[in-house]
């Protein structure tokens, strides 16, 4: 891969420009803003790589999907998105987050990451490898989401009106990741399901004077007892069923779990905390982000936030409800074991506003597809690799997993500082780079093995 | 008492002009507005009954206190107050809230009931007896407070500096009172006592992503789990040692309590609820509203309030607690129960922040006092009277009741519509007349009779 890492080497300063073009679009999704000029600026980098997008607008958002054709029949998928976070706090940017600088190797910028550090990069590669070598090893989808930082609410219709756009992947290598703190590249074979679920309980017209409190029920209350009856404060879920999905780990993923660094001290110092939820040890919430599901509550509120004394009877209480679901777990069935578990125990006056629903993914640490970026992320990484069985969180990934029976995987350009949806989110030109030559060379190696993805 | 009451009845215009006037002004505690004027009218409005009151500043507010002597040892206090709540919303208003109307009898104004009509018909009383009978048969005491409606907090201080300028009065009555549905006048032999408390629990420096959530603590369920620790969903408060100064209830005040009219539909029907508090009967509600404690929740909050999905972590969470007391508890007392309830439940991060303080009132409805009271009330009042062992609430009566070991009741002009605190206040002039002879006829019944008043 000499050549096509000398190719891209000399081109380092186009790269680069490209990524702080990219950067000076503000694309916020959840502002609905700049998403259609963010999409028709990554089909013109894509049209520059010699490739013919396809820009397919739905409900509010735009996606594009290009198809690039190679010599053996495999086909691998990579999932970018082009809309960030906001930049919020303003203040706190030491330089302005959509007019990006590079400044002592490291570029500032809000995306620079997140993810329009791992998409350009991406997009750099396939066209080096093309450049140097006249063709690609294998075929190439990109699918380039346009509102991935809200949830992605329109992928399900995308995937049910233009699932064959991208079916023909073989394997996903999705948005990112990071290096950690001892510089070894970061590489996630799965994601958590996502149930979020806004609970609201109403039990008046109107807030009244408190002292009514001895007649009339209090919604504050209703909404605590409800949620006291989820989960305990050893972090146990109580729904019944609810853990009728969960699947004890794999040795191998069991392999993979006890092979992390485990620094309770430093994790705590991190988030200055003093205590790890459920009062349990470091190993044990780690078990739980890794392998098994936790419920969050996001936000709460109820009658009168004011200083002071202001002495009401709450008549409305909400709560929102997320659920980090595990690998085999269905969001509609969890929803429905909740909605039961509600009935069952008396709280029939909560209702259930579900607002966010993701299946998780699942990719086996013994896959083919996962086995050989793991060995070349090995080679090319200096410091390594840690291997995670899922990335905590939620995205589409669960969807094109499910839906097509593939293998995929997360990893990319950041660093353990890259302040992702934070201010001063950024990426180091030298991460940059060795992300455009691990991705050329991801396709030759794929492209040489004859080993299954699956 | 003829003479009296036909003096009242042609001075009735003069009468309801010093309402209006008083009225006119806008005196709003929580905002510190026109306190010191408010209290200067009512030293004028004193001042024309020929008494010589005291005008006493104290922090932000300024009491007024007045003795006027009669011809009997016996001295009568009364309470009242000249700040009102603030008139929000001002939309719902039909008429300016401080530009008072009458309107086919009835009087509309921002403290027309609460408390300023009660404050005029007080000194009018005690002006009209004076003027007819050129002497009055027993002491009086006026009380004049510039800040019930935030709590009255420079009561505590005022009774320590300036005690000894209301501790002759050998019984209070309170405020106001209202006539509830079926014109029957409404008496309250007491009131609950208040512990409202802020409790606040911090688990890290800032929120964070929702995924962290399986390794770091969650503010906002630390604050269920301690506030479902607190109490059940039959409303049993669960705090260890809570309820030992809880007494049974005399049989005279159940006596009481069983003579009150209970209609569950029509109850219901106001509030437009389809149960009660625990989910018992309005009876056992009405138990707990007059003779147990109860515990509120009149606000809390935590993380994203927003619409939609803001996944993080809520590092803070914050919630008011209003323990309403029962007739023999001592908040400083359950205070020290809930943070040892809190200390040997494990929630020893929940840091409590005590705003509101006030003991609770008990005058027994065989006391003298409450029973010439009543009787009096029974002639003058044509539909007779409601008696309550407590005002559900709270407010300084237990402060005076529990130095001074003297009784006090609260009776007054409202009506069932009187909305106070509400848009629309008001009060019909037909009752503010007769609250008039109603207090100039218990000054003379007071006087006459022998029994003790306790």
């Amino acid at each position: 891969m000499d050549d096509v890492f000398q190719y891209i080497d000399e081109h380092s300063s186009l790269y680069i420009d490209r990524l702080l073009h990219l950067l000076r679009k503000e694309t916020l999704a959840i502002q609905r803003k700049g998403i259609a000029e963010g999409a028709e600026y990554v089909v013109g980098l894509l049209e520059d790589i010699g490739a013919v997008p396809k820009l397919i607008p739905l409900g509010e958002t735009t996606y594009v999907v290009t198809h690039l054709d190679g010599s053996h029949n495999h086909t691998i998928g990579f999932y970018n998105h082009f809309d960030t976070q906001p930049p919020e706090r303003l203040e706190a940017w030491n330089s302005p987050p959509f007019d990006p600088i590079v400044h002592d190797g490291i570029l500032y910028g809000r995306g620079a990451t997140d993810n329009k550090g791992n998409l350009v990069a991406r997009i750099c590669a396939i066209e080096a490898y093309k450049n140097v070598r006249g063709h690609l090893p294998i075929n190439v989808i990109f699918l380039h989401d346009g509102e991935e930082e809200i949830g992605s609410p329109n992928m399900p219709t995308f995937l049910d009106q233009y699932g064959e756009l991208v079916d023909k992947a073989d394997g996903w290598v999705w948005e990112g990741g990071d290096k950690n703190s001892d510089e070894q590249l970061e590489i996630y074979l799965g994601v958590n399901g996502m149930l979020g679920i806004e609970l609201e309980v109403v039990t008046s017209q109107e807030d009244l004077h408190g002292s009514r409190s001895a007649i009339v029920p209090n919604a504050a209350w209703k909404l605590i007892w409800a949620l006291n009856s989820l989960k305990d404060s050893s972090e146990r879920i109580l729904v019944e069923n609810f853990y009728e999905q969960v699947n004890p780990p794999d040795p191998d993923e069991m392999a993979i779990l006890n092979s992390l660094p485990i620094d309770p001290v430093s994790i705590k110092r991190k988030y200055q905390i003093t205590e790890f939820a459920g009062g349990q040890s470091l190993a044990k919430a780690l078990e739980r982000q890794y392998l098994y599901p936790y419920l969050n509550i996001s936000g709460m509120v109820s009658g009168y936030q004011g200083d002071g004394m202001k002495c009401i009877l709450p008549h409305s209480a909400k709560c929102k409800l997320e659920f980090f679901l595990a690998p085999d777990q269905d969001p509609e069935k969890v929803f429905s074991h909740v909605s039961n578990h509600f009935k069952d125990h008396g709280f029939d006056d909560i209702v259930l506003n579900p607002y966010t629903t993701m299946p998780p993914s699942r990719t086996k640490p013994t896959a083919g597809f996962a086995q050989l970026a793991m060995e070349l992320a090995n080679e090319i990484y200096e410091n390594g690799t840690v291997v995670y069985p899922i990335m905590p969180g939620f995205n589409p990934m669960g969807l094109f997993t499910k839906r097509f029976g593939v293998p995929a995987i997360s990893l990319g350009v950041g660093n353990a500082n890259s302040r992702i949806h934070q201010p001063n989110e950024n990426v180091r030109v030298e991460d940059f780079l060795l992300g455009i030559k691990f991705i050329a060379a991801l396709l030759e190696r794929l492209g040489q093995s004859p080993q299954s993805w699956k």
